[in-house]
């Protein structure tokens, strides 16, 4: 379909060439570069008018230049006559100021949403956002992806005995849960508490480790501190062996130390964020969402045709 | 009065200290950092509720991170119930994205524009706009603040005799021409055309610079190509010698070895955009833009309480 155009931005360049590839067309061209000091400068370098444009690209560090390219690139294809602007965010940076924790806190993941809307994005799809609840920020459509099948789908082929999946926090259950389903495999959850203030803080295990090959599994790994410290305590408590997997490899500041000097035996991510060639480590293995996102693509397409008709 | 409060992000510390001093307040408690993957992190560490509150931050380089940690910070004040919430933006960034030059480019000055109303600002102060059609692509109050008076009144204490005022090229004629009637001098212009394609450009001198000391202005001065070209030209042509001044002095890339490399015996400029240690040379003079703010802040808030003896 000639009213489909794919362009990529700077974060995820690989990714949306997989993704066009799965689809079936070319990247769009355009140049996303800097003046000299420093402004995001675009230029698209074809016509788009009247088509169906998604634009691939994860808020992921550096995050404001990320966000301000995908805002200039919305406010570029609008003025270009675009018919619709699907914005594809594998990964949504700033998820995690998702509510005022504390008094007089931004709610930075309500902003970006209220920015790509502004812009003039029509629609958005993602991957795994931190809290759900973020869909809701959204006055536009919003399509909201798994990654758990393909990370899943992984461990399946490793044909691991005696499995048991475990949440490394209390907001991770849920995930836990679904994972679990597709491995037919009970679950854990690392119950984390401070006894008294100032105290260290205690990693209990609820549920049955023993003996038992664990697998963690979260949305986001940053600084790589909470998993680590929950490998530790799977394989203190007497786990056989620990696999860990997220679908967003942030993996700031001493992430890939703590994971290489951990208990964790494989770590399994995803590509909605590029590893940078120092994060490149053998206990890290990369999946790809291109096939999940490209089929949403022309899922969406799809629709987006057929309400033409009714135009 | 205990409902004015004056902010500052990273962007321009010292003149942010300045207005305050200025003024008579102390700045508003807040941290502005980011968290390990660069996210902005920002915590209003004292109440304002129903204040007006002041944010002084540049979108100069990094333009990004500037623009983002601005909005966000709008966002914690609207969220933590500040009564109106005014922008202070000495130097606006993306202003030379003002218009669509060629087909299918963004106009990314008219997006900040919208991305600060959306944030919730209600009234932007700025000075020394790339194009005042800008104040335009607001709906909210711009306050438009001009720096002519300062840089002319710092070549006034000079003394210098038989001055001629010079625009570096066609669009900053305006501008010279106030800085001339300030001087009581005349102006000259610099009409660069290139003869035939593929020619090296003419630097051709509208009016008589000889055996003068000539004052080029412009707004904004980003690599110095124009302006060193434009100083060497008038040396060539008989100038006497040559001062240059701007606004902005945004200085990328070449700029500071263009600069010292040039006919040019001081350059005059505001602290708008903070001047890095590197920047800092023998022939660049800073004046400061902190009166000129402060008096705008105080006239912008009176209007504001009266407003409220109407509430
Ligand atoms: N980029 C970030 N890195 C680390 N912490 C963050 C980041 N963004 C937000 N937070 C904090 O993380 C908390 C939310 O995380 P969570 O409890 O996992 O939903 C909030 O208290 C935020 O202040
Ligand atoms: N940050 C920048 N650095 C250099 N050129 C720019 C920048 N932003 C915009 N421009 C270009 O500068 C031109 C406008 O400059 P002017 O003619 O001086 O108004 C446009 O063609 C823009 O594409």
């Amino acid at each position: 379909d000639p009213n489909l155009k794919v362009f990529s931005l700077n974060s995820n360049f690989d990714l949306a060439q997989e993704i066009a590839a799965a689809i079936g067309v070319e990247l769009g061209k355009c140049s996303v570069t800097s003046f000299s000091d420093g402004e995001v400068q675009i230029n698209i370098e074809e016509s788009i008018r009247g088509c169906d444009v998604y634009v691939i690209q994860s808020t992921s560090q550096p995050v404001n230049e990320n966000l301000m390219e995908l805002l200039i690139m919305i406010d570029a294809l609008k003025r270009a006559s675009a018919k619709t602007i699907n914005i594809v965010m594998p990964y949504y940076g700033y998820a995690r100021q998702d509510r005022k924790a504390r008094a007089r806190e931004p709610i930075t993941a309500k902003l970006v949403a209220n920015l790509l809307e502004t812009a003039g994005a029509h629609r958005v799809i993602t991957l795994d956002l931190h809290a759900p609840q973020i869909q809701g920020f959204f006055d536009i459509l919003i399509d909201h992806l798994v990654a758990v099948p393909i990370l899943a789908d992984h461990f399946k082929e490793k044909d691991l005995s005696d499995i048991v999946i475990v949440s490394p926090d209390h907001g991770g259950v849920t995930r836990a849960r679904k994972m679990a389903d597709r491995l037919k495999a009970p679950i854990a959850i690392i119950d984390k508490r401070r006894p008294r203030p100032n105290v260290a803080e205690v990693m209990n295990i609820i549920g049955n480790i023993e003996g038992k090959t664990a697998i963690l599994i979260d949305d986001i790994i940053d600084t790589a501190g909470t998993i680590t410290l929950a490998a530790n305590a799977l394989v203190e408590n007497g786990a056989k062996e620990v696999y860990a997997c997220c679908t967003h490899p942030v993996l700031s500041g001493p992430a890939i130390e703590r994971i290489q000097n951990s208990t964790i035996k494989e770590l399994v991510v995803t590509n909605s964020i590029v590893l940078s060639e120092d994060k490149k480590i053998d206990k890290i293995v990369g999946l790809s969402v291109a096939p999940l996102i490209a089929e949403a693509i022309i899922r969406v397409h799809e629709e987006q045709s057929v309400s033409t008709l009714f135009d």
